[in-house]
């Protein structure tokens, strides 16, 4: 029995499909009310959404780690907000979760369509984007595997996974994507009604996703800055197969460099939070997942 | 005789192509060198671009106005540098100008594709235009009229207009629009070059312009947050007509709100830069000016 769901918007203040849905919910809370559970809705960075930035001292989305959270000594913006983000939605780590599922609204400058990023092994995590995959045959699932802890928001939660919509600009509020986003959660809330009900759901037993592999860094001088583009061959192809000799980067000087790998699928292409971050996108595996 | 021209980007920090164009001809200056002038190459705020925002205090390509200039009791970041840009590249309204003409590059999020921003009045600012037109037929001009003094960085000059490319996110370089705004800057410095060798030009002596008329803000709440988006009918269309009728909002209720005025162009739709600003998108004529 699943006793809640937090919709969460705004961990990332220029992301604004997230702050507009959860400002939207927050005024007519019967959108996102259903019979057997509770709806939470949460802007999570006040700051950073009053500022249109996508975080004020260091990114929100990577400051739920067990040891971050429970370090005393760090203390900006953001790792406070975290621990307190982590009292009222948590406890990560307790034995008594507050939350049972959080799902975490993003958007991506990547032309990723409407996809999830998932990191949680739950079987109800899995059953909820089996039943999103029915119910939205063109949802795309990327399944991250970061290098350390999850520390992302929904990670909080035993249960949960982030949205991505793109492409769209930080700052910028797309219909056609809030409206997909709008209709993806709707389609969850129902999803978490029936399996609280026991209803029969006829939920696929295995989803097709998208498995990380590894970063791509753009090339770069001895200064960390970029000396090549993403090339314009390669530009929105996020979900799309790269192979051998295909097209990758365009340097500053207009000369090509072609990709030199095994078969793989783009993700996250271009997308303008990761130029620090230090990737110009993600390579993935193509399979299907017995959930 | 045109003496100089200079390229300047990076005026706004998160607006990449300029950046990265102004550092490719840093690099290779060969490649933006003519015979019978010089070509001076700037990056405008170092700053905001090293920050990858808009502007640290205030907007800069809206701080080249005389009486702004001339005022020593403002003192923040982007005031100081106006007055630093303008004894380089200035000086606005003395009788010697060190620049006669610049160029200054910018993007926008909005999918205005190759398009010019233009308020000088000058008949080689026209006669560049139009040659441009020639040279790359799918270029857009702007011809912008705002309230008061025009206060951008081109201003500077006698001569000179703004590059828009989009769409691009801010704080992404997308290769397509970098090379289109590159070959467009090599154009216009072969148009100096011929105008200066007074070579026989065949411009034609009128152009199409998008003749800027008002400013339409999105619908919002007494505490000024928006209340709607550009509708999914009117996002993307840029120098594209809107008629009475047609779908121009969408309430965060998805209520659609109608446009209900003469027939226009609208420009600059959705820029993520304007919603502080106060605007969703501009409504242009579309005419024939004689040059």
């Amino acid at each position: 029995m699943i006793k809640n769901i937090a919709i969460t918007g705004g961990t990332h203040g220029n992301e604004l499909t997230g702050v507009y849905l959860v400002k939207k919910w927050q005024k007519n809370p019967a959108l996102v009310k259903r019979s057997n559970f509770e709806t939470i809705t949460k802007l999570m960075n006040l700051q950073a959404i009053k500022e249109v930035r996508r975080y004020v001292d260091q990114d929100l989305n990577r400051s739920f780690g067990l040891s971050e959270l429970g370090n005393d000594e760090l203390e900006n913006y953001e790792v406070k907000l975290a621990k307190e983000l982590n009292s009222e939605l948590g406890e990560k780590g307790s034995e008594e979760s507050k939350v049972d599922f959080i799902v975490d609204l993003h958007t991506t400058t990547a032309n990723m369509g409407l996809s999830i990023v998932v990191s949680n092994p739950s079987k109800i995590t899995w059953r909820a984007i089996a039943y999103l995959c029915k119910m939205e045959p063109a949802l795309k699932v990327y399944r991250w595997k970061g290098d350390i802890e999850n520390a992302f928001v929904d990670s909080m939660a035993p249960h949960g996974f982030a949205i991505e919509v793109g492409a769209v600009p930080q700052g910028v509020l797309r219909a056609d994507l809030f409206l997909q986003t709008e209709a993806l959660i709707y389609h969850l809330l129902d999803y978490v009604e029936k399996e609280n009900n026991g209803d029969e759901l006829n939920i696929s037993d295995e989803v097709e996703i998208y498995d990380h592999e590894v970063l791509v860094d753009y090339p770069r001088d001895e200064e960390r800055d970029i000396v090549a583009m993403v090339h314009q061959d390669r530009q929105d192809k996020d979900f799309t197969l790269i192979e051998k000799g295909d097209p990758l980067f365009l340097t500053l000087e207009n000369e090509t460099i072609n990709y030199d790998g095994e078969p793989r699928y783009t993700i996250f292409v271009n997308e303008a939070a990761y130029y620090e971050k230090g990737f110009a996108m993600t390579l993935a595996e193509k399979k299907m997942l017995k959930i």
